[in-house]
């Protein structure tokens, strides 16, 4: 079986049985393929007699959404694994455990987190998770810190920002953040009523500006290793854990481009609760909790970054009074302007999400994606002047009563 | 012979006369080991029947500089072999074309050069170069342009990065550059007379900070496949040729970081010639065709990288009005930092320049190192203020009347 090859579940029992110490010898498994992202399959394995269960992910060659015409390397699975590995060293219990990584067949196995549900479908269905801008700082921080010249030996540090160069995933984020929604192109999807919208979005030169700006941070600035997709959809919580899955775009790039993408979809759900929530009291009390949970997340991240920073960095000049200063006023200012751009890109783009694409009304569907736009845009626009993260929540809120 | 020892002159004799298509068969071969670098051997090998002659340029698996306790990695050689023919098919006739590369021993096998001199040493010699400002304004252009993600595909600029993943020579840059001169370490190399200049420099917060900012772009900006060392001790020229050598400090870094060792050099050697030149009208002269030089490099390689931008570059958001001249007035800005830390660390670091420190007269030497010091430093705190190339050349000429 070694040859790779997409497995079928009967295949993926048969690997999962020949583990050494995971299933007891009369284990009665089953496989359920559960992979509802675009690029791999995703086999839960689970045993009836004792209870056990695991996760078998192998990555595709190629991405399901547009086909098998848009090929895809498999290193981008050796890639997730050892993302996994660096962020499990880091955070214990924020990401799933890795049990072994099989090179051939592109294939993880690692711990089941089916106990969890995705973060994203969470807060559709209205639900809080108070740990989780803890969790999320914490895990910010020290990922961000520790992979960072300022927090590892900064020959290693070469080293592992050459393990992981990924240029089909990153290719992905370039297209699909950094271009696409910024022209008429065919990989755009956007809901006819905000079609003037995104028109005048074309027309911006102002914007069009900064997003060339991101887009040369995410290409040239080699801060971090990065999560790389760090969306809701990428997060599994409960109301007292938070595991961060999924790293297969994984890459050294710039801090705030991981920070921004868990703000951005927390405004994303902000941006549609409208449509999910009928409730006004309700769905004002929902989005100040969303707004409380960005400033947290940013807080928290900082408070934590600092403080390992101060301790822990390395680098003999970058205590020089005023660095640490600079390097945060900086790394908030990305963080506005990735925010924007992880927002911009789901409303039009090519992969969007459920919090807004999924609302039936079209009226009020098309409320939450302006209401995106509108914000996403003005973080955008407004990056390299911000100073503190309750502009940005307060933006938001002044958009929300902008559109409604 | 191959497994590596670094070789003698009878065994580079020898595996000259194996090179295919070289030498005649009947070639009386001989050998001078010319290297006055620090980690590297380099054999001149000439036949006195054809005439013919050719470089073997091996690495050394430790610094010369401080023995044998330094080691250095040899795939420094194989980064110097490859990032030569890269900048050849960049900028042919700019650079030594090389023969052949054997990864055992660490040895390269190039073009000899000695037709042409050390340029450092021709300018000590009072030497003019009247085409050089055009061909390394060029090489600039073409080398940091076309090795960027605005001139190539940026997918293959990500492998291409991984080739050249330098940790050693980094290192080195990392201590010598950014770290060491600005601190009481082992490695400098202080003239008593300067003392009092060196340690008001290591109290200059304002400097520190500045150079913090530097050494940040150093290690994370990679911009594009640097030489890495590009002073004046790694150009060959004659009136009419320039030879680029040496590029086994090659990276991924800020493009200003190759600007400023040029500028840095030229700056350097107008601060030593009234270690060199007594008649007065005569240094006056020389100084002008010095910042002349240093203008025009910047100016020559500001046009052609534009040129190429506009006509070349494949990144379509960068096409977006605005963002070239953001792009190069923040290069223009780089450059005045790299300049800057470039010549500060020459002044009482560990490696010096001939230029400055092999002038006979303590007090005239110390002026020297004075005036250099007040000009890298006043570059470094103007930074991140520069607008134009004009702003280096006027601080060039009044910290010499000051210190006159």
């Amino acid at each position: 079986m070694s040859h790779y090859h997409p497995l079928t579940e009967q295949e993926a029992i048969d690997y999962a049985r020949r583990l050494p110490d995971v299933f007891p010898s009369n284990a009665e498994l089953s496989s359920r393929e559960i992979g509802d992202g675009n690029l791999n399959l995703v086999f839960h394995i689970t045993d009836s007699v004792s209870g056990r269960s695991l996760i078998l992910k192998q990555a595709l060659p190629y991405a399901k959404v547009v086909g098998e015409s848009w090929p895809l390397s498999l290193d981008r699975s050796r890639i997730e694994s050892e993302a996994l590995v660096v962020q499990e060293a880091l955070c214990p219990g924020l990401v799933p455990h890795v049990y072994t990584y099989d090179t051939e067949l592109a294939l993880t196995v690692m711990e089941d987190l089916s106990d969890h549900v995705i973060m994203r479908r969470g807060l559709v269905e209205g639900n809080r998770y108070p740990l989780f801008a803890e969790h999320i700082g914490h895990f910010l921080a020290h990922t961000l810190f520790y992979t960072s010249d300022w927090g590892m030996n900064q020959q290693e540090k070469k080293e592992r920002l050459g393990r992981f160069i990924n240029p089909d995933l990153c290719k992905i984020t370039e297209d699909l953040i950094f271009d696409d929604p910024y022209r008429d192109a065919e990989t755009n999807n956007i809901h006819e009523p905000i079609r003037p919208d995104v028109e005048k979005l074309w027309a911006d030169q102002e914007l069009l500006l900064e997003v060339a700006f991101l887009r040369e941070k995410f290409l040239t600035h080699a801060q971090a290793l990065l999560h790389g997709d760090l969306h809701t959809g990428s997060i599994f919580v409960t109301p007292e854990s938070t595991k961060v899955i999924d790293p297969e775009f994984a890459y050294y790039g710039p801090m705030g481009f991981d920070i921004g993408a868990v703000l951005a979809n927390l405004l994303l759900n902000y941006c549609g609760q409208a449509g999910w929530k009928s409730d006004q009291a309700d769905l004002e009390s929902f989005r100040n909790y969303l707004l409380e949970t960005v400033e947290a997340v940013w807080t928290r991240f900082e408070q934590e970054f600092r403080a390992l920073w101060e301790e822990k960095t390395v680098d003999r000049m970058a205590r020089t009074p005023g660095f640490l200063d600079s390097f945060l006023a900086r790394l908030l200012q990305d963080t506005f302007g990735f925010t924007g751009a992880k927002m911009v890109r789901r409303i039009h783009g090519l992969a969007q999400v459920a919090d807004i694409n999924r609302i039936e009304d079209a009226g009020v569907r098309a409320v939450a994606e302006r209401t995106a736009l509108h914000i996403g845009t003005a973080l955008i626009k407004h990056n390299r002047q911000a100073a503190d993260i309750k502009e940005m929540t307060d933006l938001a809120r002044r958009a929300v009563q902008l559109h409604s």
